[in-house]
């Protein structure tokens, strides 16, 4: 396929507003027809295309939408071939002109080779560039060098409602030809060198609410006599970490793989321009000076967050209030192989001895919201190897090998429903913006991206 | 005046949404509307009314707001009579039907012999009562046994903005002629038990501003490597007061009136039942086991309250934000000989010590929002000796002589610039709420609190 042609489909595809976050009938419809353009494109390449119906989304309101169809689509079924699936998601994250954006996040919209658009790092381009490789081979009347197979959905930015389900009822069906899992929803972390990921952060959100009395109380009229559930909380969150960054939790760290000195050198061997990413990050200081420390609290160390208060006076001015209950939310990002369930009863325990310590007759109530594992893959597995060759091959440079701060949760459900093993290869540059205003994809990396997944294939095709 | 006409005056005070707290046009808008509706009221009761334009208030943010009139108004101008001074507000707390209201807080409702609604007993309800009082002289024909002047202001909530101003300005002439001046801001201690208020706390409200920079930051990207802004706040906040609600700020206590016997039995003639207190409160268990103690750390030792954060996530749900930017918000309630400014001193010094001893690259900013000085007056006072009187005879029993555990700073106000005596007369029972959800009056204390400050008029007019 023709790499203009493939910037127009990119425009056509970034003009539909697919937002999945805000659950509104007319966003929902554009969801449907986005699923229908890119199932009905697949076909027109050969594929066998399934598009899933998944039944209803229930909101917290009581309210229903539908949730878009999930696409599982095969092209090539040579037993003598590796399959590899792909794993993509057409749904965005929601977009406003006047939140700052300098173009319509809806026109793909090119300005000196960038090319902005909601949608265009995350996940449309990834995704186009995948068909534009299996299209390359089609044009040029070549044989595929492996059987592809696609899994595209459109609620991801909703937390993949309902993709769980379809992967465990697919296990032994559709997955079960399956040999390798390709998946292209990150990013790099520098402006031009490529890189693989091979893990992402987990994690577990906290709610730990306090109480004394559902109503607040005038803080002149009872303020000296009570148990206040703000201090309650404050002295709870205050236990959790210490200004060095280092949880306090007992026995956290228990499970974190120990560092080795071979483990140090593969982060040596990461290109992070640490002044630059400070300044665009707007960062004074980071907790630590060097690069390594900074990768490895991003990606080999748990880290804890305290993100608010919820019950408590949180507006502008002065109010004279003691809140009668108030909710603390923290989240500690998890690395291989703390457990999500032995730091929930870490962190409960924990809470427990410090709010005992306290003789408060207010009632603590601790709640895991949220508990999401780490994911970690072998980087010696042969589609980390083609990865790497066909990155030498397209971009004559070996590729940061990273990892994710971040949790994506698909990567650890596929490797334990399916078994098999899973890289992550994003072709967006660091400062692509994604989930943010003025998100772009260099055209640069949406072309060498196409060529990078079109060298992946006959890669595999050898190392299998 | 009939008392049905004064409930529904009460109605169609509390149905306008006087809310001096949330700094918006919509709501500054209702304050003038409260103001033009009192200033009419007054004049149809033959007063002569003035509302004194106070021009701007300059808000934290650099925009400024139109500050509501003061009402100054005088009835009756015999230099045989004694002048007694009304002060009360028509501004109100924040209340919002979503926070647990179980009625809408602006429109008046009655549920067996209480009438819920914002401003009802603070202090829409007892401004009315001083009103029909003096209305039930008119409509009886007879001559008011005081001379009565008015000042009313709407801005209490807010902290009283420009009302220092005029009545400084005012000193010598609005206020030459004062003899006594009355305010009915509080509530009793009692359900039943009528009360006269003889002190009150005074209030320093902190704002301590921790910021990394004026983004958020995502949990999964930057968790780990960040001196977060809410790990640094809650720390400051914790390190204010202890479990036992002992302040940890240096030298807080040092200006404390020390505790002799003869004011331990001030404390142990009050009748408190401590269970009713409770339950009616809601509370499982004080902090303190007597009454004695309760009384006095409401009354005469500081306290200190944690408010809320603004900036960081507060809203139901998980998301997974580094705040950029937060302002913890905290208040000392002050006693007798505590001074504001030194209280400033000490609080910054504390704050900037146990900052400074984190190592934390991000900005603290410490300010004092409100510092209000306490108040104590003379219980051998002439209006002192009348209100107790005037409770004898419409409650057939001797009053509560109690403190305000709350800051009401006109008091010490008034007596520092006008140099007159000042009276606390509450018509509000301990349950009503103010401040809270579901504040209320009680039919009955409404209605007897206007023939309390009748039989005040006229005791008053014996003992001058």
């Amino acid at each position: 396929m023709d790499p203009k042609l493939g910037r127009m489909t990119l425009k056509e595809w970034v003009a539909i507003e697919s937002d999945s976050v805000q659950p509104v009938p007319r966003f929902r419809q554009e969801l449907f027809r986005m699923m229908a353009m890119a199932a009905d494109m697949l076909q027109r390449l050969g594929a066998r295309v399934a598009s899933v119906d998944m039944g209803l989304q229930q909101l917290p309101d009581g309210q229903s939408l539908p949730i878009p169809p999930i696409i599982l689509a095969e092209l090539g079924s040579d037993p003598t071939k590796g399959t590899v699936c792909f794993y993509g998601h057409l749904d965005v994250q929601p977009a406003d002109q006047g939140d700052g954006w300098l173009t319509d996040p809806y026109v793909l919209t090119e300005v000196d080779g960038k090319l902005y658009g909601r949608g265009a790092t995350d996940n449309k381009g990834p995704v186009l560039a995948w068909i534009n490789a299996v299209s390359a081979f089609r044009a040029l009347e070549q044989d595929l060098p492996v059987n592809i197979k696609f899994i595209i959905e459109g609620m991801e930015e909703a937390g993949s409602v309902a993709l769980e389900e379809l992967v465990e009822k697919e296990k032994d069906r559709f997955f079960s030809g399956v040999d390798y899992i390709v998946i292209s929803d990150n990013l790099w972390i520098s402006q031009r060198k490529p890189a693989i990921t091979y893990g992402t952060r987990g994690n577990s959100y906290f709610m730990v609410e306090v109480k004394c009395r559902d109503q607040d109380f005038h803080s002149g009229t009872f303020g000296g006599i009570l148990h206040e559930p703000m201090a309650d909380l404050v002295a709870l969150l205050g236990s959790l970490v210490d200004s060095s960054g280092h949880i306090l939790v007992p026995g956290i760290y228990d499970e974190v793989v120990r560092l080795t000195e071979e483990e140090i050198n593969t982060y040596k061997a990461i290109h992070l321009d640490l002044e630059e990413y400070r300044n665009s990050s707007q960062i004074e200081k980071f907790l630590f000076d060097t690069k390594e420390e900074i990768l490895m609290h991003l990606w080999r160390y748990p880290s804890l967050s305290i993100h608010g208060i919820e019950g408590a006076f949180d507006e502008p001015g002065a109010k004279t209030v003691i809140p009668g209950r108030v909710i603390g939310k923290f989240s500690i990002r998890l690395v291989p192989h703390m457990n999500v369930s032995v730091v929930e009863k870490q962190v409960t325990r924990h809470l427990e001895d410090v709010f005992s310590k306290r003789n408060s007759s207010n009632k603590m109530v601790v709640s895991m919201a949220l508990g999401l594992h780490p994911w970690i893959a072998n980087i010696n597995d042969t589609q980390y190897l083609a990865a790497k060759r066909a990155i030498r091959t397209v971009f004559g440079t070996e590729p940061d090998m990273i990892r994710d701060g971040s949790t994506i949760p698909i990567a650890k459900m596929f490797q334990e429903i399916v078994h098999k093993s899973v890289v992550l290869i994003p072709l967006g540059a660091v400062d692509d913006g994604e989930h943010s205003q003025n998100e772009k994809i260099n055209r640069w990396n949406y072309i060498e991206g196409t060529k990078l997944f079109a060298a992946f294939f006959l890669e595999m095709a050898q190392l299998h």
